[in-house]
């Protein structure tokens, strides 16, 4: 995973010994050296063995042959990443037209690694493989939540072996400056609180991620969202800034208007330019919320003067005007699709977000575009959902408009954006400019220690979706694959597994199991609704307490899953999974008991009681129905069981309205419901 | 854990709010601040809060007073350790003589921690403490697997929590020599294999440890354990090295005639002791092979012309040699009890290991002892078996007399030394020489990864035997706290649970629950059992992969124990703990259909399924008990069944012995034999 363009497999496979005598032919480079390094010490977490020496002279070493070409592309958009790759008898040959092509092929050969009695196998296999996006990205909010550099580090190797290349980098919002200025002491004093990136930490993140392949585009959000940044710099300010002002967080915005503002982003741009290389930067231009500006009466003003009758006009000029700092200084000028709105130079990559209909109007525009929209990770959706989403689709993702018209009350203008537009379509010119999609997880309810979980194992299935054939979309295949992939990343160094143990145990210390077992066949409600203040006037949730059973449990549970796969294939005939279907159900139902123990008199874990008994009734109804029982009485019990938790999803399925609905207890929708309503054949 | 010499709980808690105000009365130092950081840290871990500001001014912050003298025995074995702690409404009260009563203070507060709701907090509680023992300690082999200064680092954070403040490092043995030389570089680039330690890496260490009141002694053996430094500098062996030799690996040993190895050691010592400030230094002195000296001709010559008729006294010569070269550098010598088998300068502190009569004969020469027969974690023995082990009882630990003889063809002079000493006793003169007690692990079968699991949590019931009254010793009631202290130790950061997790998904990637299971209801077989070239000439065993269930499997489950505890209270006439043992049983019975199925095709697991099997053998009884079954046809296949287990108990009860006997499947060992016993109205 990504399952590759082209891939043969062949019976047998290569044994790897204690030695590996890699042979170079083309350009050997440090930064190969080290790959290879990476490569041999993957290989032996994997294969439980000593790390293969990379130099090991004949004898029983395995050749691998790496014929690599210089690509002067490589860490552009323009990266010749193809590789091709043997696997037989012989040994292993890699051969590609530059360093990313290795990184890719040597990220193929581990998840070809096999363990063996006394050591590790590598399938015999014949691949020839390319991307079928260039731009393959998660983004990651370090400003609502901070991330240290060495939880950063563990999403770059991760991203590595599965290929994606692109780690956007949201590092200023309304809650903080990540970055050290020192053009602009005040940012790191002031607006930081304290939880920063050294300039020397950002100058070795991004050696690191270009050592894997990763370019690391930054993303410093103007005019909107800037809330921190204008209590260090007031003056700049289009609304005086009041400190902790809950509604400001999120809507405050940098006066336009003053030269000031330009002089400013011109020497701020410019010293974090420098410092992240990529040629892409991105300006944010996201929610710039009118009345910021409209109220303010020399704002208002200079617009009737210009002639603006809307803000989007305001703000397209002042996006032309960063456009115009940022192209002096060699970067190329990223923004959210707001930036779209009104006509902008049209090398401005526009990156689609509050639907995929904005794919097909910025394309339309001539923008480059990246895609956001059906990718947001903070949603808590299962793998599936984005998995489906084809970057090409203009109609993948949006409201449904009779939807949208009925929130209109509610939504305002916003309505407008979030709205399908059946009618969007795309020519092949069109596709062309699609440079490919990022997966962003907006950190409002996600800590330093939640991040791993929350961006895994889902950020794997959404680079299969970014690499792979568009015709690449079997679900239950992908879920299968995935629940592997997640365990190859976590046994490689990514912390999801030890993190969620940890929660678990601070919650039940001496006796996490069963806090664990409950969270495993379950998943936290989705689209905000588990952001308890998303629709309460201000997106930071000081007051919410980020160590329940939901904030455990992850928006795919792999064991529901793969329940889900042995139901349908019980109910297919297959009666020889009946003996582990019924392993599964028993557990969770027993967990109840277990879980009622622990959870006496600790008052987080109390609130999630009636989800475990929901489980406990779901898991009893499956053995019910493998038990054969059939009864009316049951059949209607048992339906309006399985009608609950349908009502549950749904009344999450939407953002807008989700936290009006009445809540599931603890937040938590139960996972194994399609599986028990197909054994129990009301489905 | 461990637990004070007196404590008094007061109903009530202090919630901890965002903020600590720290108030010093005294000495303040960057050590103490350095302190006060690690604990709003480990707070905040275990309290799932943002870490609170330790200079949180007034408002609702939490005061803690903190009154510390200045102890200029800090770090050293007469540091004044003994604090006095008030937990109440008013605030937290710490009062110490010194630095190391501060850390031990917060170590014991962080235990009174419980979660709540909204905030965690702190029990009501007074406590007036100090430690039974000055040295408690930790033996940790980097020889024979190397270890990471990262996973050093774990171990030491572990130790502050247990307030154990010794960790004597095996740096050298026959595998490896770990520490850069700059005096003698040919033991780096020889004698490491590429595996040591820098002289900036083992400063950093040291003034990591001193940080947490732990004081690293550094051990480098000889004349014996020197295969390594003999391959780099082969003029002092006395037979000469052979590389790859594995019986020379254990028992090439200096040749103790020359000049020139006092001249070598004066200058080896003298650069390691200089990195190494503890005013303790390890020589070793253990396991001298007498053949090494006596066949050589110059050596045997040697002693003829000394009149030395055992090589015993040639090695009191070199002893007392090395005591004055360490003395003359300031250091006081420590050596194994082998040393102390002719008579030496009475100031070398004797390490007891190889029975628990050496105390006695040690402290009746008048010898300093640190005590480590019958903490042996390399023995893989569960926590209560040491936990019972006084450090004061001179037949504590040892063989019994009839065995040793039965042995001594197997054993040759061995068996002397290992054979218990009824009649061995001490006078309160001799109990004062006993500085306290070190737990070695000896890792022929640990690695790295391992490391956490092997050495907690039974470092943490042995810490309880160094620290508190000899009278605190109910083994249920430390196994009840010890579940918790273990989970404390890994959300803090301990990787024992998250390295567990990564060898089980390594076996069986996407469905690691079986290997799990199967592995946290069983234990690895004892007394070297697993290490299976123990008694085949040389203990390393680099065929041996280490990457099994019974390498996943701890010595103690904490889950058996758990299980027992209730299987107990069940037969004692608790009903209310049915559902909970039905629940426990049911899985374990259960488990064997799922690990039958990720165990096919599978070599390392396929061998574990007779294990797997027998747990659901097991299960089924003790639900068939709970049932209330009890048939003639029923008792005897259950007795049947439950004596096989305690056959395999038996077979590696003894570490002579044990490899010679057969074995259970997969090295296993099935922990929950007792408590199904105790159902099944069998004991």
């Amino acid at each position: 995973m990504p399952q590759p363009a082209s891939a043969q497999f062949d019976t047998g496979s290569l044994p790897i010994p204690a030695g590996l005598s890699v042979v170079w032919e083309g350009t050997r480079t440090a930064l190969l050296d080290r790959a290879v390094g990476r490569f041999t010490a993957r290989l032996a977490a994997l294969g439980g063995i000593p790390a293969p020496a990379p130099d090991a002279p004949g004898g029983g070493a395995i050749p691998l042959h790496i014929r690599v070409g210089s690509d002067p592309g490589y860490l552009s958009i323009a990266a010749r990443e193809q590789y091709r790759l043997t696997v037989d008898a012989n040994g292993i040959d890699l051969v590609a037209d530059g360093p990313a092509g290795v990184l890719h092929g040597l990220a193929t050969l581990l998840q070809l690694v096999q363990a063996g009695p006394q050591q590790p196998s590598i399938a015999y296999a014949r691949i020839d493989d390319a991307p079928r996006f260039a731009w393959r990205g998660v983004m990651i909010d370090v400003s609502r939540h901070f991330m240290t550099i060495e939880t950063l580090k563990r999403q770059i190797d991760a991203m590595e072996m599965v290929k994606l290349d692109v780690l956007h980098l949201h590092l200023s919002d309304g809650q903080g400056f990540r970055v050290e200025s020192r053009v602009f002491p005040r940012l790191t004093r002031v607006a930081s609180h304290g939880q920063y990136y050294t300039q020397d930490q950002i100058r070795d993140l991004v050696a690191y991620a270009a050592d894997r392949g990763i370019r690391i585009v930054p993303e410093f959000d103007t005019p909107g969202h800037s809330f921190a940044l204008l209590l260090a710099y007031p003056e700049l300010a289009s609304q005086a800034p009041v400190p902790g002002d809950r509604h400001q967080v999120n809507v405050a915005a940098i006066n336009p208007t003053l030269e000031e503002s330009y002089r400013f982003l011109r020497r701020l741009y410019g010293e974090m330019g420098r410092l992240f290389p990529d040629r892409y930067f991105h300006a944010g231009g996201d929610e710039v919320s009118p009345t910021q500006w409209t109220k303010n009466p020399a704002i208002a003003a200079f617009m009737t003067q210009h002639g603006f009758a809307t803000t989007q006009q305001l703000q397209a000029r002042f996006t032309a005007r960063i456009q115009k700092i940022l192209q002096d200084q060699g970067k190329i000028m990223m923004g959210w699709d707001e930036v779209s709105e009104a006509p902008i130079p049209d090398n401005v990559v526009v990156e689609a977000w509050r639907g995929s209909k904005f794919i097909a109007s910025a394309t339309r525009a001539g923008h480059p575009v990246v895609v956001s929209a059906g990718y947001y990770l903070d949603f808590l959706l299962p793998a599936s959902e984005h998995y489906l989403v084809d970057p090409l689709d203009p109609r993948a993702s949006g409201l449904a408009p009779e939807l949208a018209e009925k929130l209109r009350p509610k939504l305002g203008a916003m309505a407008d954006a979030l709205k399908l537009d059946p009618s969007a379509t795309m020519t092949p010119v069109q596709d062309r400019l699609v440079m490919g999609g990022e997966a962003p997880l907006w950190t409002e309810v996600v800590t330093d220690e939640m991040l791993d979980a929350r961006l895994w194992p889902r950020s794997a299935a959404i680079a299969e979706r970014f690499w792979s054939p568009a015709s690449v979309r079997d679900v239950r295949d992908m879920y299968r694959r995935l629940a592997v992939v997640q365990d190859e990343l976590c046994v490689t160094g990514l912390q999801a597994q030890a993190n969620r143990y940890r929660m678990a145990a601070r919650l039940s210390p001496g006796d996490a199991g069963p806090v664990l077992a409950l969270a495993d066949a379950t998943s936290p409600i989705r689209n905000y609704g588990h952001n308890h203040l998303v629709f309460h006037g201000t997106k930071i949730a000081p007051e919410q307490r980020m160590n329940t059973p939901s904030d455990i449990a992850a928006p795919d549970s792999l064991a529901a899953e793969r329940f889900d796969d042995l139901a349908h294939r019980y109910v297919a005939g297959d009666r020889s999974v009946r003996p582990v279907l019924e392993t599964m159900l028993t557990r969770w139902r027993d967990n109840d008991v277990a879980f009622q123990a622990v959870s006496a008199g600790h008052p987080i874990l109390e609130e999630a009681r009636p989800a475990s008994q929901e489980l406990k009734a779901l898991a009893q109804a499956g053995l019910d129905a493998l038990a054969g029982r059939k009864d009316t009485q049951w059949r209607a019990a048992t339906s309006a069981l399985l009608a609950r938790q349908d009502q549950a999803v749904a009344a999450s399925a939407n953002m807008v309205v989700s936290r009006a609905a009445p809540q599931p207890p603890a937040d938590l929708l139960q996972d194994i419901t399609p599986g028990v309503r197909a054994l129990a054949g009301l489905d």
